[in-house]
């Protein structure tokens, strides 16, 4: 693994010191260790997630904290959700091995693993931030995993592709920091047109956009490219 | 699997009744049902294992509770000893992933899974009834998962056996003549802006444009929305 990147595990609002605990216990068992928290709901450090972690504390006292996702996922070149529900949109779905191995196989991508709070899990806003959807194969009857147990089964499928293969070599893509720049962008370029016919419609349609962006996987040329096409199409005056 | 004997998960000298709840929980994660407790230390039933069962009190309320470690696995025609030891004796030792395959091919055996006692792990003793060593392959430096999580990572691996890796599911995208009639029109708009600096440099940026949206796979509802930003920024008329 020297030279490669490690998934980084990406709990977005995590409710429960404890909870964050056995992740952190769990990701140290499977040989993982980047944990990032965006707004924990009471806060951060919290002993109760020390006390859980068992001698997993290095994992808990390296966590990085974020106030927005957006922040989280900035530097990170794929985002991956992991969620119960179905499809969203055109986005990808995969079971947790594939996503395995299709992170072994993007050696050199920072991918972030979101997860979502313990009684809800992510809500569309987040998962429209991936562009692979996660889904563990559970019992139809009784899915629920607990937030340390989805985070263990990750980790697990995670280190057994490590004594796999070395995979394709792809393009690194573009980080998500760049892609939120640029969609920023059309988002307010979109607005001046009153594209966005009413308020309530706004969210959807900006997640769709996000989502399709997110896929795409555009690396940082290509971003560049998307964003002279803006450029260009504000600039346009049609007489139509 | 009707038909099928499902393992059988064996918890010798369990402690907490916390930790048997949860046990149960991951079982039935995984679709296993069926549960034998060898001398619990606080005794059987308790409210401690319902309550962190969440729903899978069913897995409870049918455990069956056995004296000795003999009687638990006297009517099974295999025993796995889940252990971090060293290999005991002449006892073949296996991964998780590989006991869980052997399992598959025999199925009509009633097969004993055991899990010894949170703190200390299964003794020789009972070690000794096994015919298969199971040995999770998590980090050497870490090794040590709680009682539940090892029951999930087993139940987890059994449940892949039942059913086939789906691989990646897509939602069903758009046709590529809906695209390309999408890339078209966007390229005719850009034709009028003079994006396209040089006659030379036109087919290079059409390429990577149509890559873009190629790897986005959209979907009809998609397109039908990038076609109306489109439009929209069409419309816009920026003074800078």
């Amino acid at each position: 693994m020297s030279g490669n990147e490690q998934p980084v595990i990406i709990l977005v609002h995590p409710q429960m010191g404890e909870n964050i605990g056995m992740c952190a216990r769990a990701m140290l068992n499977c040989g993982l260790t980047q944990l990032r928290l965006v707004a924990p709901r009471d806060g951060w450090p919290q002993e109760s997630a020390k006390a859980t972690a068992a001698d997993a504390d290095v994992v808990i006292e390296n966590a990085e904290v974020f106030e927005t996702l957006d922040d989280a996922i900035a530097d990170c070149q794929r985002v991956f959700a992991t969620t119960a529900r179905d499809r969203a949109g055109g986005t990808p779905v995969a079971t947790v091995d594939t996503a395995a191995a299709e992170i072994a196989s993007h050696s050199g991508s920072r991918i972030g693993i979101l997860f979502g709070p313990e009684a809800s899990g992510l809500d569309r806003e987040s998962i429209s931030r991936a562009d692979l959807l996660v889904r563990f194969t559970t019992n139809p009857d009784f899915p629920s995993l607990n937030l340390a147990q989805a985070v263990l089964l990750f980790g697990w499928e995670w280190k057994k592709q490590l004594a796999g293969d070395e995979g394709v070599e792809h393009a690194p893509p573009a980080t998500r920091a760049e892609i939120a720049n640029f969609l920023a962008r059309l988002e307010s370029q979109l607005e001046v047109t009153g594209f966005f016919l009413t308020e309530e419609m706004k969210p959807h349609s900006v997640r769709q956009l996000r989502s399709i962006f997110a896929r795409a996987l555009p690396n940082d040329q290509e971003v560049k490219l998307l964003h002279g096409v803006l450029s260009a199409l504000a600039k346009s005056q049609t007489k139509d």
